[in-house]
């Protein structure tokens, strides 16, 4: 239980933010919640908060500031922009901890320009977070948390009342702690996409739904996403855990990032192209789930049919398997290509194996053979070549059924890439060569 | 004009095999045509050609036989399968015309089953087309024939009769036809998906379709399926030129090879989901031109809507040239993908780019950048990241509406792939290098 004296001001009550915030009132400390969208702010009000109609008067005497509005725009208009702003108010030396994921040059440009406005005083955190609302709400998100020393240790005991033992502290300074989120949502955003292609596919195939989730969650292709979105589709429900948009916004960040470091990411980009159709087709502000309308546009429903079907299913079923071998194919990619990315951007791989392996970007194949990277140990079951007749099986039975798969595509091409480069006959981790630079390998590394 | 004598077989009178078989007629030969669609024989028979109801019947006492059926299944099923099969009244010595487009392997099958049943005289000719409906019915088909001297020089006269000037002979024994014709789909089908993914941008941009239309077709992003499939966008037109299925087999038959030869092919991979997507939509059996739905789902009709727009547009309008650079860097690495593919296979590449640059896998990046391959002299207006910062400015404005860029956002990748391996500051054309197996650069070569 932290000291109920001092104030904290929250921006953002949004579906994290309102969790957050109100379970900082649960641990006593007196809150003062902001946000654009007033009938939140009478909920807050209910829940024991004060609130602000502007953010200039949230911030008001308040040694805390929180930001958790949806963007790195939001934040820079809520911070500077007019008569209202922030920055007017700013207590002398207040921690200000800006949770919201946004792209990882924001932060030092957020710094930068409170010290062109004579605010060095200003003690700036880069706190992204993840875990989802249930974790926002009882205080156990994961917190990547970065920039000096002093600010961080200011920030410590806000950041521990919403993160509980799940506070990660970032070296590098301002920026680690968003590119850590970075290179997390490059296998969130494609462990969501990957859902709705594996489910889409069993529908496709016509397999009883229910059971092949409760199978293929048990098999090596599985993941967090996997097991978290795929019951949101088994039931007639139009709740919204996620919103597509915010996976989008995400995704976009990463592709931006991978773009400034001149670093391929093809399943971050393919995972892109594929949200962007889910927008298009209008799923953008339902839960992400909904994506797999973009995979089955005549019966986006076909799941929830295929749900009660009473037929038995069989672990080796041959169809399923080609599912999780389309998963696991895939999974083993966006695992490689997330860790190249954390070492190019110069974070410490066996944190990022750490923070990965525990959150939502986690899954069984990440798990399995991250470390393998790490200790250069590089013995797997499987060689390059076996995971490329795998993903040739998967797409050969969806070419015959015209069903996309667009991810495990993708994969198959990175891992008939490494083979051609000669790395066919070695084990299938071998695939992070792919991002090797002129300047040599990236892995193994125990540490940066 | 030919001899009139000898008798001609052909077997498949869909909207390509129609034309040529009528042309062949209108070359005063006589010609017995079968197929399986019964008001098609009747429409033949009017055109002055004879009927059949068997495959048996239709090659009897023909010295010539031209297979232009759909699929490679359906020519084994023809000539081998059951008592109506072509097989057992196959004329001895009789030269035998495969035009349909099936997989590199499926010529050399169909020789050595002749072979087995005791038919070693049959003197087979691989023979794929290309060219449309147009040119099937004038007699002006691209083929590409390969197989024994002895067979292509019997087949000469009517092949002739069906090309005119464009019957090119391929060096490599059978398959090497097929293989030819593989290698000009990677071009026509990803140019028939970058025509939608291009014009939906056009769309979503909301420009004026048809002088956008005009203005592409004039720049460095055109291709010969642009210029040729637009057009059907533009006016209420409900004509089948081509239908979505004719090309998702095509992509279908380019990928395999992919797979047989090890070869990542990553845009022809992202064009065959981008198919299948489309006949998961419904489009299989229209015209492929619609396959823009798949990218403008909730307004597949815009394209239309805008051609009306009386608004005037600019050569240099920034969101009309985004447009362009998006064709201009997907249809350079397509140029790439599609001449290593041939190289790979071993065509000659000289002959590979004659062909293609004449034919409907043209484009202006690939007529204007294969000869520096095949030169060696590797000079280019722009560098890989030149066209990395072109793409670039196309997908951050795509992002920013949502709108998904599949090809272009791939095209990227390989040359992020390439600027990451060192090659960013080397000319455009450089993206060759990503194909480089452990034995070396696939280009120059002059000749294979």
């Amino acid at each position: 239980m932290a000291s109920s004296s001092p104030k904290i001001a929250f921006l953002g009550l949004g579906a994290m933010g309102f969790g957050m915030a109100t379970n900082l009132i649960k641990l006593s400390h007196p809150v003062t919640g902001f946000d654009v969208w007033k009938p939140t702010l009478e909920r807050f009000s209910a829940a024991g908060g004060s609130t602000a109609t502007t953010p200039r008067e949230c911030v008001r005497d308040a040694p805390y500031v929180v930001f958790m509005v949806a963007t790195a725009a939001q934040i820079m208009s809520a911070l500077f922009e007019g008569p209202d702003a922030a920055v007017h108010e700013l207590k002398e030396g207040v921690s200000l901890m800006l949770c919201s994921t946004g792209p990882p040059e924001y932060v030092p440009l957020i710094q930068g320009k409170l010290k062109e406005l004579g605010r060095g005083d200003v003690l700036v955190v880069d706190a992204p977070v993840s875990g989802g609302t249930i974790r926002a709400a009882n205080g156990t998100l994961s917190i990547f948390a970065a920039g000096e020393e002093k600010a961080v240790e200011a920030a410590k005991p806000i950041l521990n009342d919403m993160a509980g033992s799940n506070l990660w502290l970032i070296p590098g300074g301002l920026g680690a702690g968003t590119n850590v989120k970075m290179v997390h949502q490059v296998l969130a955003g494609i462990h969501i996409a990957m859902t709705s292609e594996a489910m889409g596919f069993v529908g496709k195939l016509g397999l009883p739904s229910k059971k092949a989730f409760e199978l293929l969650k048990a098999g090596e292709g599985s993941s967090w996403m996997f097991e978290n979105r795929t019951p949101h589709l088994l039931v007639e429900d139009k709740t919204i855990y996620s919103a597509l948009n915010i996976i989008v916004k995400d995704i976009g960040i990463v592709t931006a990032g991978g773009r400034s470091a001149h670093f391929p990411l093809f399943l971050s980009s393919t995972t892109e192209q594929i949200l962007a159709s889910g927008v298009g087709a209008g799923l953008g502000l339902v839960d992400d789930a909904n994506l797999v309308g973009v995979y089955l546009p005549q019966d986006p429903t076909a799941i929830l049919k295929l749900a009660s079907l009473p037929e038995p299913l069989a672990a080796d079923n041959a169809e399923l398997r080609l599912v999780e071998k389309a998963m696991a194919g895939v999974h083993l990619a966006a695992a490689a290509e997330a860790m190249c990315l954390a070492a190019k951007v110069g974070l410490d791989a066996k944190t990022m194996f750490e923070i990965i392996s525990t959150a939502a970007g986690a899954s069984k194949m990440f798990v399995k053979k991250a470390p393998l990277w790490l200790s250069g140990e590089w013995k797997s079951g499987k060689t390059v070549d076996d995971v490329i007749a795998e993903l040739t099986e998967a797409i050969e039975e969806a070419n015959r059924l015209k069903y996309p798969l667009h991810l495990a595509g993708t994969a198959l091409q990175l891992f008939e890439l490494a083979s051609m480069k000669g790395q066919g006959k070695e084990p299938d981790v071998a695939i992070v060569r792919i991002w090797d630079g002129p300047n040599g390998p990236l892995y193994p590394r125990e540490s940066s």
